[in-house]
């Protein structure tokens, strides 16, 4: 079987992928109010809020977008803050539906700066909201959102953080650190597939909520809230993925959150150690924020990643994922987020230095 | 096990649940292309189209908010025509995101009338795009829409089609009509589970879109277009519905479209046929217009509609669905689309007779 080390979809579990054969129910009957009602109280603790969380029935982007419309009114000054290409993705969305986006960046590999982004707010009082990544999926870099989360919130700021692939496999505070909307998708550290969007909605951020006025419907927060009072979604839901996800978030309590936080930080290690141990660089440039979902690395001089890639998946079943953005073509990505053992890192490894040769390069 | 006769989510047959239990792939690789290729191509066998067909991850609805947002731009003049909910639905999106709406309405039950659309046409040459819905699920009514077409493209204008319902059940030829846009989802007659909205784009749909402003990422159809080339979505897709609508949409070849047509016009028959047999009515005013994939239905005086779909439901495991907006606790609707059979039509049938005497009705 393959070996599928992207930072998602993730594998699934077999018991996940079982759940997924039970008959369509009816999405408004008592079944699946009881189901989307475990679903969200257990989201809830992954979380760590007591904030309200919304299934919406869309990618990790449209969660991203449902934040958007549902917090801001074109014209709203945002703060962009982005090391990557999910962080830029953020801020495309927000200009699209009328915002006006300031953006600080840092280059591809680097952590955001707490620093410049207190500077940032200190230079425009207007700003409004500011729209952060924790774990940025691009580079393999973990924000330190913590002391960003204060700074934001203690310059009284709107915060909305695309938590997409850190939530559930990272630790994430979003009560602890004020996270006003916090957005994930099933695909990531939840090990169920995609097709759910998961937001967090702050007593803040409904007040936001109420007064923005970027058009929505699909997205909308309120109907969503409204239905969720009575254990449903506002339109037909992905109801595989809400089956896929009620096991998925048993079999994740069981493990327990800081099981499951300290399996990811040993996994990112020993991908990490791997790949150096083999002469190969990683992409963040300082490692102690590098990620323990994704990690990014430069092939050896000369060696086309997307070719070696091929070479692994074809010979060796493990399929890794490419860069993206301005690192399409240079960097190559391991996923070690949701089902994900050992055996998976070592295995990948094995494959990444069987391939090697064939592409030019011993590694040490 | 339960007889699920609600028009969506409808029951999966055992292949299709099945194939959901194949583990997560890479949604940019090989295989998820080759099945995205297949899935597209088989999708505009039953559209009946040449004209490009998009899957998006969402609801039907979702397929009807992208519609709008792709075709439109604020301040556009919009002929919305409802005969029910679906119709409201689509004129409150367009409303929503700026278009200058212009309504005309028909009663519960009635179906819209070619002639009041021509003369709302020629009373207001700035029209620039006419809403129709193809089958009002909320009241079991099919709309003529080859006439009501052939109004709106005689009188040059786009032709946006909520199809959401009647696609893959009932005969909606999208090329001979012209349909410019046509939606529908995986939940309705495709007997896969929710998850996936299909849009077709006509040549005109595409031109207009070049123009469109109203703000757009997630739904986007060009991002949609640029990536099915690849053979891929611009965001990670909900593959469990995929996975599931491949094997569906092969079962349906299998069946052939005319004979799936077919099947739906008896079972239909047969529903509307049993009912009225008990002395009960019909929504629908003129049964020339009956849909072929659900059937709404006055109780009896003095019944109350949910009342008795609870009776259905726990002692015989007939699950109906209810009437919403003005009809919510007013009627009751049995779906009959995707996949279904006389067996079932008579079993739902036979749980409602002898469910009525307990809500002291004695059926003829």
């Amino acid at each position: 079987m393959e070996n599928l080390r992207i930072p998602g979809p993730t594998p699934c579990p077999p018991e996940v992928l079982q759940a997924m054969t039970k008959q369509m129910i009816n999405h408004r009957g008592a079944e699946f109010s009881a189901m989307l009602n475990s679903v969200t109280a257990e989201l809830k603790t992954f979380f760590q809020t007591k904030n309200d969380v919304l299934c919406l029935t869309g990618s990790g982007t449209g969660g991203m977008e449902a934040a958007i419309v549902n917090m801001l009114s074109p014209g709203d000054k945002v703060l962009s803050v982005s090391c990557g290409v999910f962080g830029d993705r953020f801020a495309d969305i927000a200009r699209m539906f009328g915002a006006d986006v300031t953006s600080v960046k840092f280059d591809q590999g680097i952590v955001c700066d707490p620093a410049a982004v207190k500077q940032a707010l200190q230079k425009d009082a207007k700003i409004k909201a500011v729209l952060l990544t924790h774990n940025e999926t691009s580079t393999g870099v973990t924000n330190d959102l913590g002391t960003l989360a204060k700074i934001v919130k203690d310059a009284g700021k709107l915060l909305i953080v695309d938590c997409v692939s850190s939530l559930g496999s990272i630790d994430c505070p979003v009560d602890k650190w004020g996270l006003d909307v916090a957005i994930t998708g099933s695909q990531k550290g939840w090990m169920a597939p995609p097709g759910l969007a998961m937001v967090s909605v702050s007593e803040a951020a409904w007040k936001a909520h109420a007064a923005a006025k970027m058009p929505k419907i699909y997205w909308d927060f309120t109907r969503a809230k409204k239905n969720l009072e009575k254990g449903q979604t506002p339109w037909t839901p992905a109801i595989p993925v809400a089956y896929a996800l009620n096991v998925s978030l048993k079999m994740m309590q069981k493990e327990g959150m800081q099981n499951i936080f300290a399996r990811h930080a040993r996994l990112a290690d020993m991908t990490r150690k791997g790949v150096k141990t083999m002469g190969l660089k990683l992409v963040v440039h300082d490692e102690k924020y590098a990620s323990n979902t994704v990690t990014a690395v430069w092939p050896p001089e000369g060696v086309n990643p997307d070719n070696l890639r091929k070479t692994m998946r074809d010979k060796y079943q493990v399929v890794l994922t490419g860069g993206q953005g301005v690192l399409e073509g240079k960097i190559f990505r391991f996923g070690h987020l949701g089902m994900c053992d050992e055996h998976d890192i070592q295995g990948a490894l094995d494959a990444l230095r069987k391939s090697l040769p064939e592409h030019g390069y011993n590694p040490k």
